[in-house]
């Protein structure tokens, strides 16, 4: 072991290892309230591709397992270290390569959030539109994890902005994959195949990004409905038309509750309204021009009342961005609520009513607590699992993903499976499938050393 | 042999295997000027999925390879058959499964063709945007070569819709991957790395698409500019702006000629411009009001000029039309013309007016001739190559990756790699990713029967 901590030392230089006590605690895991965190044996800090290359090699020939760790804001315990294992924290590999306003692109270090990426971009009228709950997520992470966010459902998720990539392969070598263009057919897309892999394939240490024209003018809306379902029905209308909505986010009741509790009356919802609706539709939309954002919020407004809401609401600006902002921290709200489990199913979203009715008769056969809020415009929700019983919160998590997929749905949307799905992902998702995936993985990391024990066995 | 025979007529019906000289010449490969045609031992015709792995056992097991095919558009020779080899042809599975206008998606068979797709979702207001230069294209043909066309630069290409497969693997499996979503993080996509694969990790039998609100006003806007240089100028603040064009094309002189010649005066082309322009952008507006397609057309307008056009023609809607599918038809025009041979480089965008440069520099260092039409909001161009020489043209041809590869770019935007551009792709691209992609091959298809010979040896 002393040889592995000299070898390691070497390649990122003595001050950038950490061995067992030294190692900080947060880097025993990430934002899961399921994973079980650990210590690694030693945390490196590498500044260059060449010395993740180093790294993985002496990891190779020692058959130390590695885990990739960003910013540490996963939901799913995919950066939770192994023990005796190399955590390789890219947190001095977070460089703006380049922001190049001719391609509209960035090319970036794993270790840039997301918020620094996206003031970066805006310094050239850009934007990088992966918007997430957490806005210090690490590039890495969500490539990692193809994280999706609030803005998808009109600018798509990680994937969508991920054109190239370089990456360290377990045997150390160097894979470059993809350009700054968004049309290829050149055999298989490794760089898409990488994104959602989970650290399991190989270490992404340089990605090129996509940027789109920064949004000029936007407004939120919000509509008030007398039930979850009749939110849902208008949902893929909104989705799938004209006004290409940025963000459609379902807000159920306790979440409103927490959100205007935290907010005090700044909403200007009235009483009257607050006590008779059942569920909030939050729209934003965005243009490029100050009149069509105005015909556009009229449009939304007269379509959400077709489709049934009770009331609706154009926010003023402040207020629309502390809601979106509140809606955004319903993690840490559920979290301080106490909450035992997140999930984040996906469905098509003309299932998301079927879901939810089959998420409250889980909480109400197991005598749990299932609240929500959720992409709605993708048929993502976040559901927050409030059961302390191990055994029946296990029921009611099985529960929730099965009737996910019995919709055509998948286990998780965004969060990524991780240490703490992984059960369920392996007993519920097509065996063939799973097979297939663990065959790709030998391809990619033979010697088995790229975070074992996350996604797959 | 005549046991193969048997086995297969039992899969597939007897009348729907043929065998050698039976084989009509057509299924003897595709559009490729280059890929050289070959008869296969079989042609089979399944008509449902469990008949295709029926088919891909009996091919196992007598270790016998298995091409499939489409339409047989493709450009690269991606479906010329090995002899003695099985051709599996998707012609008679061939339906639209479902258009699902809820969650806005299509379920098709592989052998649906681009023209059909659209003209079902047009029926419920919706469309599928991947416009190619062939509309009689299969579905199962543009999953396999990730086909871009000309509206990629706005709404993206194949891989951006394709939400699910179901595919059969080399072993008779049949893989289920995706679904009626965008947004998911549950492992490895497979769908997506089976998009682009022509045809050598499994073949797809379903594919579920993601179709857009169907446009409602367009309008083809067409720009004279004194030099190539100056239309490849233009062309990144227009595609990365605020306008979003559906199409950016560039067309170069000799293909204006032709077209021009084709199509008579229609066009209303001043005889003073077409004496002085050396290029044209043809720009493709839409929206779905026809008072904010005025404001784009006259914002494009403004900064056509501005960036240096100079003329600038709003096109009647019939001359629009005319002109557009002039341009899808430059392929054919090229091969009336004689041209030896069509590559589909692509690079960033902003590297156009460079790879131009080169490739006027290998024709004339060769004495050929070699003259485009391009995707310029992709960065893709086609280039089509006249040098009857075989040993010249290679040169050629080389030095048209080459330079490609030198700006960032890639062998192919969207013909693919099949057996034509092969022994370059296998030459110039790195060492790295070839290997990884033959390891990913050995993972879906140890015996290697699925499509050998095409993409890699």
């Amino acid at each position: 072991m002393a040889d592995t901590e000299a070898l390691l030392a070497h390649a990122v230089g003595a001050r950038n290892v950490l061995a067992g006590a030294e190692i900080p605690p947060e880097y025993a895991g990430d934002e899961s309230l399921a994973a079980v965190r650990r210590t690694p044996a030693y945390l490196v800090r590498p500044a260059a591709t060449a010395e993740v290359a180093d790294v993985l090699r002496i990891a190779g020939e020692a058959g130390i397992p590695v885990t990739a760790r960003g910013s540490g804001t996963g939901m799913s315990g995919g950066c939770v270290p192994r023990p005796g294992g190399i955590t390789v924290s890219f947190e001095r590999m977070n460089r703006i390569l380049e922001v190049d306003a001719v391609n509209h692109v960035a090319v970036v270090q794993p270790g840039v959030t997301l918020d620094r990426l996206d003031q970066a971009a805006a310094e050239s009228g850009l934007s990088y539109p992966v918007r997430l709950g957490e806005p210090t997520a690490s590039i890495g992470g969500t490539v990692a994890t193809n994280a999706g966010g609030m803005h998808a459902v009109r600018h798509g998720v990680t994937r969508h902005h991920v054109l190239a990539v370089e990456a360290v392969l377990a045997s150390g070598e160097v894979l470059r994959g993809g350009g700054k263009y968004v049309k290829t057919s050149t055999g298989y897309d490794l760089a898409q195949l990488l994104v959602g892999s989970e650290g399991t394939l190989a270490l992404v240490t340089e990605a090129t990004l996509r940027l789109r024209p920064r949004t000029r003018h936007s407004t939120t809306v919000l509509a008030a409905f007398a039930s979850a379902e009749d939110v849902f029905r208008s949902v893929p209308p909104l989705a799938g038309g004209d006004l290409e909505p940025a963000a459609l986010e379902y807000v159920d009741l306790l979440a409103m509750e927490a959100i205007t509790n935290e907010d005090g009356p700044g909403l200007g919802i009235p009483a009257s309204v607050r006590l008779t609706a059942l569920g909030y539709l939050l729209v934003v939309l965005e243009s490029r021009s100050a009149a069509r954002l105005q015909e556009d919020v009229e449009a939304a407004g007269e379509q959400l009342l077709s489709l049934g809401a009770v009331d609706v609401f154009v926010l003023p600006a402040a207020a629309g961005r502390r809601l979106v902002e509140a809606r955004e921290r319903a993690f840490w709200t559920a979290k301080a609520a106490g909450a035992d489990d997140i999930v984040d199913v996906v469905v098509p979203r003309g299932e998301l009513s079927g879901l939810l009715a089959a998420a409250h008769a889980a909480a109400e056969d197991t005598g749990s607590l299932v609240t929500g809020c959720g992409h709605a415009g993708d048929g993502n929700v976040h559901l927050s699992v409030f059961q302390p019983d191990p055994v029946r919160r296990q029921e009611v998590l099985r529960r929730l993903f099965r009737a996910g997929l019995d919709r055509g749905g998948a286990v998780s949307g965004e969060h990524g499976i991780g240490r703490a799905k992984k059960p369920y992902f392996l007993e519920l998702e097509d065996p063939v499938r799973i097979a297939l995936m663990r065959r790709i993985k030998d391809a990619f990391d033979p010697g088995g050393i790229l975070n074992p024990g996350v996604l797959l066995d």
